[in-house]
């Protein structure tokens, strides 16, 4: 049985809670995960830097690293350069957003939906898009702060809980302006899987939280993983996972272990230029 | 009479409250701002990465604008590259962190100050250094969350003032274990001056707050303003602001007036490449 070579990419280390979804659905896989951290914030730039940047990545991973599939762990350039990346590289290539979209579309029975997000993501409207794609509407809210308070360590911290109960209550306002009848809540930035317990016991009742990163993972399995009878119980081989950083990789390695549930290892340095 | 003509520099656009207390100090001069939001954060990235990027962008500010004089008005910027700055430009070149460093030794009387920054500022120990050049023992403290709370328009918000609280009651417990009879508090980021009335209420009674953005535009006063009896109260020329950005200005545009305390006008993009 072959046991596929997939390529794992993000802005920054984000993405490794996809990886560590990624690790779940499909153990048995080798990963190489890159994240450009020489270069983000991807959300403060244009979509022809990004699209440049992340097709520069990802013909690392393919062309340097062997890599048969690509997951792209970063929503803004799932949203920006989904298409540039696939024109950049021969393999399989698969975002965060629409994964997203669809399991939203299966756990939503109204068919409204909310989506919490950073403040480029949002500004991009890729989930609202992918959404209304799925026959969905979809209300978005930028949550800058959420981004720092998990890098700060406050997972279970009362003013992270005071401050997703602010963003909440004000999208619950617009959405009642607007009449939405919603039931589920995408997480749509791949920070909020760490602080999904503090998201559940925030939400209204009855309302289900989708994560983009866990959607991601059962989608990849799907296309990427179909020789693996016994994923979800098989043991990922640790030696198997390789970690990339295009800059100062300190913070990579001091942080990357939560998000990805356990050591990152020694990430190594690569220079794409730029 | 001669108007200088002052080129201030930042990473992003916190140095705009450098640029409010220059007018307030030098408000006869001209001024021409960039922020170089196309390569932010400076603070993730190489010692000799931020020095390529300080002279670029020097560069642009004289040999294009015809900046007479140059603030950088950007605490990674001063701290890591003010030496390849000054050699890549013929015009005198000031820092924020000197400044704030000199103006706590006017402040305390105990020798012992606190300096609060970002993690990238408090890494370099910029502030430390150079307290102890002006004989003053310094502990410095980084604040993640203060920059986001900013951005997100939280000045006077309680969520603020208790993040604030958690950051200061660690760091006296940190100076109370390391003897430190402290009596006042740099603020050692561009960010810090619009959070100014929050963190003057959360510090100890008789501890003085010193902010390096008032202390840099006292020194250019000094320095570069010499031609002008009547600063502090001439008004300055709107017209007489120039602001550029490399990339989206857009977010520039809508939160930089209240850095500066006025409206940017339009923000020009430049491309100084990479």
């Amino acid at each position: 049985m072959k046991s596929p070579n997939i390529g794992v990419f993000d802005s920054g280390f984000g993405g490794l809670t996809v990886l560590n979804a990624l690790l779940r659905h499909i153990p048995h896989a080798s990963y190489t995960f890159l994240g450009d951290t020489a270069r983000l914030p991807y959300g403060s730039k244009s979509r022809r830097t990004i699209a440049h940047y992340a097709a520069e990545a990802a013909q690392f991973l393919v062309n340097q690293q062997g890599a048969e599939y690509l997951v792209i762990a970063c929503n803004t350039a799932s949203a920006l350069a989904l298409d540039a990346i696939q024109e950049a590289v021969p393999v399989p290539v698969l975002g965060v957003v629409e994964p997203g979209a669809i399991a939203a579309k299966s756990a939503s029975t109204t068919g409204d939906v909310l989506v919490i997000a950073t403040a480029a993501t949002v500004q991009s409207h890729a989930y609202a898009i992918a959404c209304r794609a799925q026959g969905l509407r979809a209300l978005e809210k930028a949550c800058p702060l959420l981004v720092p308070l998990v890098e700060e360590g406050w997972t279970t911290h009362p003013v992270t809980a005071q401050v997703i109960d602010v963003y909440l209550s004000e999208l619950r306002a617009e959405a009642q302006a607007e009449g939405l009848k919603y039931d589920t809540l995408v997480l749509g930035c791949t920070h909020y899987p760490l602080i999904r317990p503090l998201l559940e016991q925030a939400v209204t009742t009855g309302v289900r939280v989708i994560d983009s990163a866990e959607a991601t993972a059962e989608t990849a399995a799907h296309l990427f993983g179909q020789n693996n009878p016994q994923a979800e119980t098989a043991q990922p081989n640790p030696a198997r996972i390789r970690c990339f950083a295009t800059d100062s990789t300190d913070k990579f390695e001091r942080l990357g272990s939560r998000f990805l549930g356990r050591p990152t290892g020694k990430v190594e340095l690569v220079d794409l230029g730029g």
